[in-house]
């Protein structure tokens, strides 16, 4: 263990605590020498140990410098904890209530999560001109050099464009980086296929769009799974519709090709202000759709070691759902 | 009061909630209209009130749809909040402490966070590496459009050079827009002076740099007076000395040319993986500095309805405190 981690434990130990449940991803990285770019926490117990789920596994694995291993249930983190159990101060709710039976008086409420699902036309009109300004950056786009320069070139494009900030970190994977679904943008040339998943922000209100940029038969192969995959998901979604059905919609479809394996992230999730709303898209979310919900629908298959492919639009839900990112079409010209 | 609002207090009332503490900056945003740029929070009673600090207070009058107020102490909270209390699912350890006597039975450790204000070798190299990144991309910046296309070309050229994303969200504010410390980068043609405050993150690690560029005599006095008070407190920094009185060191020159009352913030802090980390140094924080802490000192003095100034460099404290950013000249050419 180095010296940092030993002086950690230590401090804790003569603190009185015995273990602590560690949230925030500069601690983690702090402790483990990995950024999680996904859900991940650390333990620290007799010595520190890393849990991560399995689209940070493979990077983690590489980075982490303490024992690393896949995440566990929420009901099961108390388990994972012994004796006097140490928090970060800025560690929320939701945890807290998995590590202590008792809050004392305090019950966190959904009345601002539930009034959020449902978009009102101001936040629609906003999330329009979001899709607009993320749609006309992309076109713009530079190619000819690394996925790092391409990546920060539609960043400047979607600023000068006008939104606030990105929606999120933008993702500019290439090649064999392609087949991970969180990939961070490299220095190394861009080559195909060409996954980019980005968003833009106007009035801080989020888009998320996902294209890919193919130029072979297997490309082409694998696009048109997922591209047949998510048109059978778009076209579930309805008003009274549970979420698990669109996302067994798309699942169903990359199934019976055979890449089911190759899907290992939800269909879809929400998104408004925040870039993950409720409800998530998930086979385990029987929610139902309800009108004025905006959601992405992005399924993806990832080859480990080849390359991988994810296709992702918005729709707003109502009677008619609405594709709103069809202006921008699913196959786009590049130069590389 | 909206409608939106009115359907959220009703959504409490009938889940048996009598207030509502809120404290995430989205929400913050649904419920008021104002994104907060610094330290706010908004109680939900009969009416929702926004609460915000000084530095956001000009740009909330303007924008936030319900009452604001000026914020208070941590420990008033609680007065503010009545009968049965409901917080968000993402509310952290440090406000629950505020809100409920009882935490049951865990407690929060300062294990990592002091662990974390004394950087390692590593630690410094990668801050060292972020400020020369930081460094070369501003001498490359355009100023001969908007202040958020200059924004938008030093976000692009920290990318490039090697960042992995902005340490915090760049600040362009020109002309009258300097006279606010945490102004947004508009689409006003840029005027001078013009204050730029930056950062890059190299394997994550922030650095946090300001300049302002000037060019008419009564910037010159401004500026003259911000950098005589930053370096009676850059020459205050030495280990076994308190925060405060690196503080005081500036805000008595500032004081002294009678612009006391136009420094409306602390004279810096520390920062590593998070921007701001312990301790700040403020006027009322007497804890002490020690090698190897990296801190920012940066007076500023901003005149309302006039202009501001700021100036920051980032100091390691040590026997012999070095100014790390000292290769960037306080004052850079410029066109418009």
């Amino acid at each position: 263990m180095n010296k940092n981690n030993e002086e950690i434990i230590t401090n804790l130990k003569s603190s009185g605590f015995d273990s602590m449940f560690i949230y925030d991803p500069y601690n983690i990285k702090y402790i483990s020498g990995f950024y999680p770019t996904s859900f991940a926490y650390l333990v620290i117990g007799d010595e520190p140990v890393l849990y991560v789920n399995s689209i940070d596994k493979p990077e983690a694995e590489k980075q982490s410098q303490i024992k690393t291993e896949d995440i566990r249930k929420l009901s099961e983190i108390k388990d994972m904890l012994s004796g006097s159990i140490a928090v970060e101060s800025t560690l929320d709710f939701n945890f807290l209530k998995y590590l202590t039976g008792d809050i004392s008086s305090l019950k966190s409420s959904d009345a601002i999560v539930k009034q959020r699902m449902i978009k009102t036309n101001s936040e629609i009109e906003n999330i329009r001109k979001s899709i607009d300004i993320a749609s006309k950056s992309i076109k713009e786009i530079d190619f000819t050099s690394t996925e790092k320069y391409a990546a920060a070139t539609l960043e400047f494009n979607m600023s000068i464009n006008g939104s606030n900030y990105p929606a999120f970190d933008t993702i500019v994977a290439s090649g064999e980086n392609s087949a991970s679904a969180h990939a961070t943008p490299t220095l190394k040339r861009v080559e195909t296929p060409i996954v980019v998943d980005f968003g833009a922000r106007y009035d801080h209100y989020c888009c998320d769009i996902t294209r890919t940029f193919i130029d072979s038969e297997r490309q082409q192969e694998i696009f048109d799974i997922v591209a047949e995959a998510q048109k059978a998901a778009i076209d579930t979604v309805d008003v009274g519709v549970k979420c698990s059905d669109v996302d067994m919609a798309a699942r169903n479809v990359i199934d019976e090709y055979g890449y089911g394996e190759y899907f290992i992230h939800s269909t879809g999730h929400s998104f408004g202000l925040d870039i993950h709303e409720e409800p998530n898209i998930s086979y385990n979310n029987d929610n139902i759709l309800k009108e004025n919900m905006i959601i992405t629908v992005e399924p993806g298959i990832y080859i480990p070691g080849e390359f991988g492919v994810r296709i992702e639009d918005d729709v707003l839900v109502s009677k008619n759902s609405e594709v709103l990112t069809s202006k921008l079409e699913k196959q786009l010209d590049f130069t590389l």
